[in-house]
């Protein structure tokens, strides 16, 4: 578990580490889980040849090695901290596939559309216990404390999906109950990216209470951010169909906030969500300005903006001259800046 | 964890330990998952009242805990195996009624029928995480091997239910392949149930490989049993439909024996599977018939009684005069003597 990488000149490298160890991990499992997982991560085709790497955003990868290496810990602990939340999200990514029927996921058909729904659900569960393995099988000074972290986080990313499920059943859904909801479903795990390094190799709680409060501002930014980006992203970079998620009466943080402003707008908006006919294009486009009329979207940007800034200001505690702080201060910077 | 009831005279009281701590661990987890897991397992209702305990057959649990009695582990031992051994079984249950669109388990509407296939996807994947909990926590000397031991048998439930979605889609499954798929999808699981105890408590090797071999053969011979109450059995007792297995063209192991017989009998059954036509009642009925000329019903019977002798046979090596071991024998001889 030797360090052999520098991260802060190499990061390339040390993501490279981290899905190495996603791959023997996965193959450990049955060869169709490996098929399976291997097309969902990006490493595989449909017939399971290898396919040249996506090059993806592996955000909470990248937090594990910067946050391990912030704490001044091993960056071996970062890899196994990175492999574990990555399968954790893949776990999670293939099941909200099937419950949600989203036909996309990175740019290319979703798994279950290629493999069917038995099998994403079958490869979701292996991924899970995999992420687990990779912790238990650490032989790090945390590692008992480091897979309960991990469970609890599994727990709330449950909690956070059912919430959402809910959501779309209901007529209205307020800015606060969102905020409970993202903070489950996406805070939570990135939370556990930047934590479960630190708590491997059992580094100072003072660090780990610091990357708690930075992870979870982080998460809600980056919730906040990709609410913003299922609206009014470039369908080309997000890899999302062009408004998306008024399409599908998603009640996003942008809509929630349109919805709660009190306006004819405000009205005009959730009776569109209430109504049962097809949302179209034009009612869609329309839908998109009405929010940008209330003021939503710029609160929305407003709020991811604020829990950046809230995020950065807390990697203060890590002490002082700490490069690895200063990446994953740039780093929250790229998150509410970005395009896809 | 001390020890307060006596296992050998007071079997009901261990149980209730047993389920007192699936309860706990469960209610952990958010609202959603305590009531679906609580209707699963069947002490609530469907709309989240308590219900009369059903008293269902808690094999695993069972076993649990007169394995761990039978190395003379601390009883505590055996109900945090129990525990956790039991919510890995829900968890796959829950998935696998989804997976396979089974409408009743244990004798009520399936939990998918009441609260949705995401809802059900969403609590066994809770439910997964809370059994690895169950252990993780339980500050047992051996905890973390068993957190290992309790996520390989995890890819081998999965694996083997994967061989079983595919053997629906396949002509011809040999015994052979039949056999591999049970001992994936049931015997792993149930090797764990008597090997997770005394794990926990660190017992000899030469004890836990006795064990593993009992619960291996054990594993068979109630797949092979359930095999053949899926065809012959009450189904007022199973709480499974009549004929069900044949309606549905599953390659159970009376199938897949009686068309490998090579008779005339079963070229039928192959072109009956084969076909795409509806199973009538008066069909499966026929179906069953044929499979019980060519010998089939009889070879699964003798099958599972060499599986439970041989079971039985390894209990030596845990000593002689050992109660808990005569118990886990008295319960492997009801394993093919039972009608549900």
């Amino acid at each position: 578990m030797t360090s052999t990488t520098d991260l802060a000149t190499d990061p390339i490298a040390a993501r490279a580490r981290v899905r190495e160890l996603m791959r023997e991990t996965v193959r450990r499992s049955c060869p169709t889980v490996a098929h399976i997982a291997g097309y969902h991560a990006g490493w595989l085709d449909a017939t399971g040849l290898p396919r040249a790497e996506p090059g993806g955003k592996a955000l909470r990868p990248t937090l594990a090695l910067l946050a391990t290496r912030a704490v001044g810990a091993d960056e071996g602990l970062g890899v196994v901290a990175g492999a574990a939340v990555e399968l954790v999200h893949d776990f999670s990514l293939l099941h909200d596939d099937v419950i949600d029927e989203d036909a996309e996921r990175r740019h290319r058909p979703s798994a279950w559309t290629v493999f069917g729904k038995p099998a994403s659900i079958l490869t979701g569960d292996a991924l899970l216990a995999a992420a687990v393995e990779v912790i238990a099988t650490s032989a790090a000074p945390g590692a008992a404390e480091s897979v309960r972290l991990l469970l609890s986080s599994v727990h709330r990313l449950v909690s956070g999906e059912y919430l959402d499920v809910e959501f779309e059943t209901r007529e209205v859904v307020t800015p606060a109950e969102y905020l409970r909801m993202a903070s489950a479903k996406t805070a939570a795990l990135i939370t556990t990216a930047v934590t479960l390094g630190p708590t491997l190799a059992q580094s100072p709680p003072t660090f780990v209470t610091a990357l708690e409060g930075f992870g979870r501002h982080l998460g809600l930014a980056f919730q906040i951010t990709d609410d913003v980006l299922g609206i009014w992203g470039d369908p080309r970079l997000t890899g999302k169909p062009i408004l998306g998620d008024i399409k599908r009466r998603k009640r996003s943080f942008p809509v929630v906030t349109a919805m709660d402003a009190g306006t004819p707008d405000a009205a005009w908006l959730r009776r569109l969500y209430r109504s049962p006919a097809v949302i179209t294009d034009e009612l869609a486009e329309e839908a998109a300005e009405v929010i940008v009329r209330t003021g939503a979207r710029e609160r929305a940007e407003a709020e991811g903006r604020r829990h950046v800034s809230a995020a950065v200001e807390l990697l203060g505690r890590l002490g002082p001259g700490n490069e690895a702080a200063k990446k994953l201060a740039e780093l929250a910077q790229t998150v509410t800046n970005r395009e896809r």
